[in-house]
């Protein structure tokens, strides 16, 4: 959506010409208008937009705002426009938004929704967040299995303009159980008068998930069999929901962000960032800085032991914040690879020993060059310094260099492993809390070398 | 799928019972008959199951196996059934396949391809890989702007079953200019006599993308509007292509690993973790290694100078390590948010001064605290160990660790903004760069501090 089009919507904005800014509303796409009210600084112009849209675009308008935007209307508006809107909201997008706005607001909204919608948004609310029932909704085609695609196909052209898809379509038995699914172009391209039990894919080819699967799950369902949506089934086989692909294609983005998050030892947040206030931001943050300043204690202690070797020799205590650098990139770098793998579904554990295999060979070629490479740059250093770090110290400096690259890199492939195998996150497994463990490591490792070898 | 039904499969193979296991693939989904074919140790196996495969539903599975699979089926097959096998295949699926497989292969495949579909082919194997082009196929459903929905669902049955999707159908004009899209839902609901044109989204609301469009913007565009395809147009407004919203949810999956890549500092790859061999991955990694071991030259020379002092005050060098850890640590993580705040769109360059605000109020509550738990744990294992560390140390590293939080914070949200601004990619000024940056400077306050104070 370009700048010139909301520019010609605030002009007819700012002259009051309401008639023509609905009309110029109505052309555009659901996320556009919503963009538009939530662009607006003040309150009272969002929701006189909002008033303004036709009646059946503004419950697809509103799926679209942002939870304040949407807490800023539905204050404003009366007990009936909120009936009608849960009236035309899918029950997931009412679920999402039931779920972020304040406790006052859901009260009041339930108290205007009719009994049926009330009854199935509480049973929603209940689900756990993450889980595949929380991520459902209820508009869905269900056919009867002793139907024929003539009568489908008018079933659905009587009920579909309620469905928030009918590009798939799912085949019910007497009770409800969940027998087979059809894809709507088979439909259109198989003849009337087809049993649909005939068409349908069922028993090896029928992919469910159960209302208590994680949404992570759902995702690579999807994602395996290319899915427009997923169904859901209760324990007992009957079909509850669907999952459509839209809302899968947030959760593979917030299953990746929850990811980075862990990755960067985040507490993660339900919110956008800017959304976030300090004091939560804070307090998702302070929690690993904490272990993670506490653990470097040891490290400490490490140092403090050789710390009278360290003021004699020359070199040796320049050269400890690059060796753990150096440790901690190469360390993070292998276990970023086997986090996203494993998560992917790329890497499994039974390939542990291949992965290691690989991570030795090119741990040795990295950790060679770079012990190479810094051993010219430390002669290079002294020749243009002047400094009196011998030969010796540099030597012990590159082969440390090219242990730690060996052992961080071996240690960055195990531990994420490790992870999946405890049913840990391996998430949790990158970048900082391997830096630590390498720190210490690669202190010993460094020191036992200069003990050895100075 | 459950390794149950495999275990019936491998019974009827070894048995060799042709026949049987033809139609207990039949009854099962694409994938999953991939995934069959790719377990198959003994390459001879893999190409009898492909060629027992019924001809319908041969080149659907070909399109889910992986391109070593596909390289030893295409090895192993007649110039003929290459020929039904391209025929059948869709154009994306087949460039994804092409693109793969080495050049020999290549040659012999698109010698044994129509000239037409080759031509297509050739057109696509040349757009640069990551552009809308280049993840495009051309089986869409193309409307003429002068029909009507019953001349347009008509057209649908009799050619939708080689189109890719027919869930969103776009109308051209006469010069084949795309002019409007109707999704196949708004078709069914619809009288028979209805104008296309009078159902058809336009104007504002057609979304489209350019041939030469990011691959990333795709997968935007089809985020923020739900779609299932997004069409592809030329320069001058022609319909060329459709990009599935199947291959849009992989996009989404290689960007995001992308982004992770980058912020571990890795060469992105094309390929999996476990098929890339070990002097690529040697090869992706040893770059940016190599320049932080030499920015840490600068770390050293920041410690030589102070080298005389770090030997007679007790403690110093001790702490340098969790200085620099907690300084990198929490430069990571607020980066890490910013970086995939701007890769989701939650984030935006105008926003850099409240980010900061925000950052700053964050980092003085973080830091502050961890500088209090700093100065307990020291004072604590000076008790313990009886260490012969002054109060004046104790006081110099804790207000060096609330500094560095600030500072740390302050960089981590700065610089994805400024590489935002420069046209960067935000992904690399992530946890490794900032902190080779931070440790410098944690280095210089921490040093500054203590010549200051003690």
């Amino acid at each position: 959506m370009n700048e010139n089009v909301f520019g010609g919507l605030y002009k007819l904005l700012a002259k009051n010409k309401l008639k023509e800014l609905r009309d110029e509303l109505s052309d555009m796409a659901y996320p556009d208008i919503a963009e538009f009210i939530m662009d607006m600084d003040d309150d009272k112009l969002a929701v006189k937009i909002f008033r303004i849209l036709p009646k059946d675009i503004s419950a697809d308008v509103f799926a679209y705002l942002e939870a304040d935007s949407q807490t800023v209307i539905v204050q404003s508006i009366t007990d009936s426009e909120i009936e009608r809107l849960m009236d035309d909201l899918y029950v997931d997008d009412a679920v999402d938004f039931l779920e972020e706005v304040p406790a006052n607001i859901v009260r009041r909204v339930l108290a205007n929704t009719d009994k049926e919608t009330r009854d199935i948004i509480n049973r929603f609310l209940k689900y756990p967040d993450g889980c595949a029932g929380s991520v459902m909704t209820i508009e869905m085609v269900e056919l009867h299995d002793r139907s024929t695609v003539a009568e489908a196909i008018k079933s659905i052209r009587r009920s579909g303009v309620d469905k928030e898809t009918i590009y798939t379509c799912y085949v019910r038995d007497d009770k409800r159980h969940l027998v087979g699914t059809i894809p709507l172009r088979r439909l259109l391209l198989n003849e009337e008068d087809t049993p649909l039990t005939e068409i349908m894919s069922d028993d090896e080819q029928l992919i469910y998930v159960h209302t208590m699967d994680d949404q992570e799950h759902v995702a690579a369902i999807a994602k395996k069999y290319d899915l427009l949506s997923v169904p859901v089934v209760d324990k007992e086989g009957r079909l509850v929901g669907i999952i459509t692909i839209d809302d899968i294609v947030d959760i593979i983005d917030e299953e990746a962000t929850e990811d980075m998050e862990k990755m960067a030892l985040l507490t993660p947040s339900e919110d956008e960032y800017l959304k976030t206030n300090v004091f939560t931001l804070a307090k998702n943050r302070v929690g690993w800085l904490l272990v993670l300043m506490i653990a470097s204690t040891f490290t400490g202690q490490i140092i403090e032991g050789f710390e009278a070797q360290l003021a004699t020799i020359a070199g040796l205590t320049a050269c400890i914040p690059m060796l753990m650098g150096t440790g901690g990139n190469s360390g993070n770098q292998v276990s970023t690879l086997i986090i996203r793998g494993l998560a992917l579904g790329e890497v499994h554990i039974k390939d542990y020993f291949k992965v290691l295999w690989k991570e030795i060979r090119v741990s040795l070629m990295v950790g060679i060059l770079l012990a190479v490479a810094n051993y010219g740059r430390m002669f290079l250093v002294r020749a243009l310094t002047g400094d009196d770090v011998t030969n010796s110290v540099i030597l012990v400096v590159s082969i440390s260099v090219a242990a730690v690259v060996v052992v961080s890199k071996t240690i960055g492939c195990t531990l994420p492993i490790v992870a999946k195998i405890l049913k840990l996150d391996p998430a949790l497994m990158a970048g900082p809390l391997i830096t630590t463990l390498v720190d210490t490591i690669s202190l010993v490792i460094y020191f036992s070398l200069a003990k050895a070898l100075i």
